[in-house]
């Protein structure tokens, strides 16, 4: 039975066409059962449910989420969708609850919530992967902070950089980025439970209650914001997954580059390399180069949301539908990512020799300029004499050269340890929410 | 055992990473086995199989082609990817000639060319599905030719239309649609089997014996250009597409707005409809939403597509791995899209009563100004006149307003005719591509 | 003279397609003058500049600000940018401290620094817009919080809602949108100035002195990150203002809807609106389509500037070229948007009238499945029953079915209040910073 | 005198809001003349125009093309936009002719029909240069056809490859892009003027006089859909265009590439480079790197028009104001790029020696292969016996390595006559639709 059904008969083909994502909605029957619990005792707090309705729909779902942990509450093309799924088991064990857990809410009610507590969850993985990341980024830059590399600017050697410079600012644009993944977490963490389907429900349900047993830091409060912010929360969760995929398809364009063997800098490590068919002698970047392409999937996915809710007028649209798919492939591809390239880097070495060896006379130019201002000259003046004698300009002790970058944030003072500090801190408040949502849930199912 | 194994063990997780598309493999197994097929009949004519290695090759493809059509040739995890599936199959049955399939080829080689081989069949049914509509279309515009409606401009009443009008404009934009199918359909009808891993072969192999083999109308000649090819000429592809889904989303966006109570012009068919979980009385035009999102969707694609492949050099890439799935994405999109709103429109009612009683008098103020002008004032000066007396203006006759709107393509003179035959010409392009592909493919597998 | 100049000819024609933007760079002409005074400070304080010098410099550049504000220092093709003009003024008028304003800075340097001072003033601005456009939609719910009107869902009436909801929906939707504009506030307050050309310099400048003359809340410590965020922070920025451009766009979307004859809700104000050149009835909302379209491009500059640099290595590429010109055109097409619709809402009325009698009784089935169930039905047998007794189901007072509506965030609570505190928060917070701007470089310009 | 102008009076703010593109609309002014000289010559064929009053209107226009071609009919903010301006100049001419210009048309129809005429010229401009691009890429091929060099995969050195084939690819690239572009110009090809305001006119006007007179190959018939395929046919164009940037984009990575010291296989011609201000020895890509940022935008624009299209009903709607501008930056972009690229090339020098000496052993793992293959091992024995003797492999003679890859397409056989060839072909289609349109209009205006 499907819970629209009036007995009208759609034609099969239309509901072939409109047939929800099979695994999206097999994703979310924990959350269904989860949100549908608390929506119970809700309803057993102003009095629809008596203490042994609420009982048995809480038994019956724990039983769900059980079977779904064995793989045995699998949804199959003949399901309208997970809701129905859920319902139907629970008419079944218990006909008289049953029929009345759907009472005072809507589809879209739950596909809304069930989506940002599947978020909540999804965005602390990603948070974790990153911190992660970010600290073997921070132990290869300490590893060879004070090797010597030419900077490159315009793909042209411009000036003296280190591996230490290169990877750490790597790890710090990991810090920004966990910020629009916090902001996202933020925006997410909003109860919408309660909105029904999208004009709230003509009796006093309690939905701070709701909000509290589920975890969430506040409600969503207008009724019609809450359906109108679906697809507009999973752009800002997308946009914080697209500046992580920015971050890494540089680092991932760098380590292409310098692994060639022209540029020679990084070693591939061929445990993390796939060869040739045809040519024997080939060690692929592959896993940068797939990163690299998800990352344009990640950015378009963002575009893709966006686009289907810009002009959508409010309440529910269908057109939201494809939200969810582009979502969920946002995270797993993010997550791939991240997860592939912490292998990477704890495989990859440092072709030191060369690193030092391509530091060729002409990065020094700059230097020579620099130490003509100290002897006098005007800056202009520095620099035209300096094209004019590129021949002049010596290689200098490379050590000596980078300990006189000290100004902040320079090669001689990369500053890891505040990186440390800030990671910390990101760590601290996103182990505190797990832990503190963790603990509602199970309090809930005990 | 992988196609590029060499002995060294790549990590798991790697593996795990790069993992191939389980169904976008599976779906290349047919073209494969056609694809090597002809392959070894030219590795025969060039003496490097004989005729009984030539027939034991045939005769495990052929094996595999029918294994395949029954189910039983199902790739899973463990396999590297359908080339190398495909070439164990053949190894074990024969391990003479199967080690000889790969000579002088890549797989890139064969990716590109089951690519193609796969968007030649997709593309015709396409193109198949776009002139049925455009059939369904031309009909509704027949049946409902003189009903008049009103035309808006910025959402707001502005002039007399008609149905057939407005259901004939859609069949012209797939006339135009069509014409964009069909140059995607020239471009990927290039033959790259022979380009190797992007430089060729240092032996003379017979490309243009294959070319024609396959049933493709050309070879495509620079062996790096094949490989350059790649997401390029997907995209043009996927733009098609697009074409059609955004010829296909104005055409929901209207569905829906006219179908609105408030506009009332549309009948809303309750088999092609869902209804509400908490709104008994709500009947919603779930296709031209999902329509509408799925366009939003297949615009995307292109643009994720060609942002995957613009910076990369020459050459093979590994970025373009997504490309295949997201065009095989667009084709799945299009095809439901095409199929649902082609349901939907059989479906779909006029009330007529409705669309004329909407035809209030300001919608004939143009003609009110304009039999001015015909009475000797100039446009500007009817304008005026028309604006100060806007309550002298009368509804007319309206089968008459129609019969006066006889210039070319005007209400009157919809030319529903020319879009039949531009649609025959179209049609019989295809099948003659179509057939012949087929004759050359069984004649291959005889 | 140009920057960079050796003596070599660069072909004219190369050097028109590389002409910077006239007026991206004329915007920066006060940011560049107020960058280079703090920079001369700092020269002077750790020795390179004589009291003298600077003293002449600052004098140059207050100069070069009044000339500006009077529109007289206007760059033209000839000038190759905004940093060749002022150093060549500063040269002209002095020429022994003009030669040494450049020292141990780099263009890409005060390319970002400048850049990062107008994004401060420009998003300022945009949050003062923002805050406005909110008051106004408060007030216009609180004048109408209690008339009712049908809610939609699939564009099909679903249940009652009330203007007020309506506009609340829009004035939270800012709200949630104030936190990615106030993020991509604080991402962009870090101060570059000192990373030079990507690799910091070979002497100890003082960045931590420079940051804190300009206002900016900390230093953007890793050299070469400062770099590789540009474009990337833009990319957040613009992602800010394109959440405002979806809650434009779909407020943009209801007010057509709802201006269309058919559904009568809101009086199109001619005032705000223009005519047409044939069809002189016409009142159209031209506002809100082209804020909609205003939106699209928005959306797509996000896309833009992401895709822009998502393939490019470390350091400096020029491909980020076009980043200036678009986040600024994002900026542009925002606060138009943010202004326009500010004033068509002061003029914008309701039809109560219109709203009231649309409230048929279909979108009570709800309420009256919901009174079954207080009589002890269970939700499913109520659903099925109400929608087998359409008939039965009676329209309400309409204003005691709002009173119903008193749980969180529905028609009778709409805790409008509560954004007016939150308005207030980010407003002090905002506040606070400009004048802190404001008083900082007025001391440095007194 | 605004044309919609009926006495109210429009908000200053919001006619600022709205105002036209000045550049945009200054660029219609010769195309505006024309369609009205045309829409004139056929008013008087249906007896609306005296032959006096035709010929006063005729002088009128002719006046206005020639000040326009001396900058002396030029547009402000004060004007409402290049209808109006025109229709006013024609009624101080001749009061009389004047206010009848616009009968029977709308702007609407104006704005389509500059757009097509515009757009034809502008796509023959482009088609020409990129002919002229292709001839210099043959030009160059054919100088460095047999100097080999490294093909790479996956940026490794994989196997042997030639200059000539690297700049031979992206020759034939450009060929399967011009029809992209011929597509865009025939479906541009067609005449909307007579669809009015999407509805034609109550009235017999001649469309196919019009069509021809104008030089289009025929009339858009539908008038519903020449409104609806506004954004649509533009889309169609800058998809054509993006094409083109495709294929530059990825000539310019390869360019940037092969540029730098580490590859060493193209010199850069330091008159089509700048330098940098804080390097002296700096040689910079600008050129490359920048069309490869302009690739970014034009692919945005593409997606920002279909995606403010795709949601629209029928009719015009003002939406679509913003997709002039952005087809009309693409033509820019893309035209600017095309020439900069062109004289790129013509200055830019191969470093032969260094291609050749790069040629390292490993590439000649696949023809140690195919050797062993010829002397009967099966490829995947050979494969695997070259991986473990890669030291075996010897340098062959460069030369005859390249004359044994003489299949279709390959290093010998590159097939740049047949290119030739194909660039005469569009090269005559596109002379001949010049001329004709050129002498229709210069017929027109005699």
């Amino acid at each position: 039975m499907k819970l629209w059904d009036k007995g009208s008969d759609v034609d099969k083909k239309v509901e072939n066409f409109l047939g929800f994502d099979l695994m999206a909605d097999q994703a979310q029957v924990k959350y269904e059962c989860i949100a549908s619990a608390v929506h119970a005792k809700m309803l057993h707090k102003i009095g629809i449910l008596s203490e042994h309705e609420l009982n048995n729909l809480i038994k019956g779902l724990k039983e769900i989420i059980v079977l779904n942990e064995n793989n045995k509450f699998v949804l199959t093309a003949k399901d309208e969708d997970v809701h129905t799924k859920v319902e139907n088991y629970l008419v079944n064990k218990d006909e008289n609850s049953g029929k009345k857990i759907h009472t005072y809410r809507s589809r879209n009610d739950q596909l809304l919530v069930n989506a940002r507590l599947m978020h909540k969850e999804l965005l602390v993985e990603i948070i974790e992967a990153v911190i992660k990341l970010t600290k073997t980024m921070i132990k290869f830059a300490k590893k060879y902070e004070f090797v010597s590399m030419p900077g490159y600017t315009h793909r042209q050697k411009a000036m003296l950089s280190s591996v230490g410079l290169w990877m750490g600012a790597f790890a710090e644009s990991l810090i920004d980025d966990l910020k629009s993944l916090k902001l996202a977490y933020q925006l997410n963490d909003q109860c919408p439970l309660g909105s029904a389907a999208s004009y709230g429900v003509p009796k006093k349900i309690d939905r701070e209650y709701v909000a509290e047993l589920l975890g969430f830091s506040k409600v969503q409060n207008n009724v019609l914001y809450c359906q109108n912010s679906r697809g507009k929360i999973e752009s800002v969760i997308v946009s914080g997954l697209s500046q992580i995929m920015l971050t890494l398809s540089k680092l991932s364009a760098d380590i292409i580059l310098f692994s060639t063997k022209e540029f020679g800098y990084l070693i591939p490590n061929s445990k993390s390399s796939t060869g040739s068919s045809i040519m024997p002698q080939k060690i692929n970047p592959d896993i940068p180069e797939t990163v690299k392409g998800y990352a344009s999937a990640v950015i378009g996915f963002e575009s893709i949301i966006k686009n289907a809710i810009k002009d959508l007028p409010s309440g529910y649209n269908k057109e939201t539908k494809i939200v969810k798919r582009y979502t969920l492939q946002s995270f797993e591809l993010t997550k791939k990512s991240l997860t592939a390239l912490n292998e990477y880097l704890t495989t990859l070495t440092v072709n030191t020799d060369n690193c030092k060896s391509a530091c060729s006379k002409e990065i020094f130019a700059v230097d020579h300029a620099c130490d003509l201002v100290e002897n006098g000259l005007s800056f202009r003046d520095a620099y035209k004499k300096t094209a004019k004698e590129l021949n002049k300009i010596k290689i200098p002790d490379l050590g000596k050269a980078i300990k006189k970058r000290n100004h902040v944030g320079g090669l001689n003072s990369l500053g890891l340890e505040n990186i440390e500090l800030e990671l910390k801190e990101i760590n601290n408040y996103i182990a505190n929410n797990k832990q503190s949502n963790k603990n509602k849930i199970n309090r809930l199912l005990r």
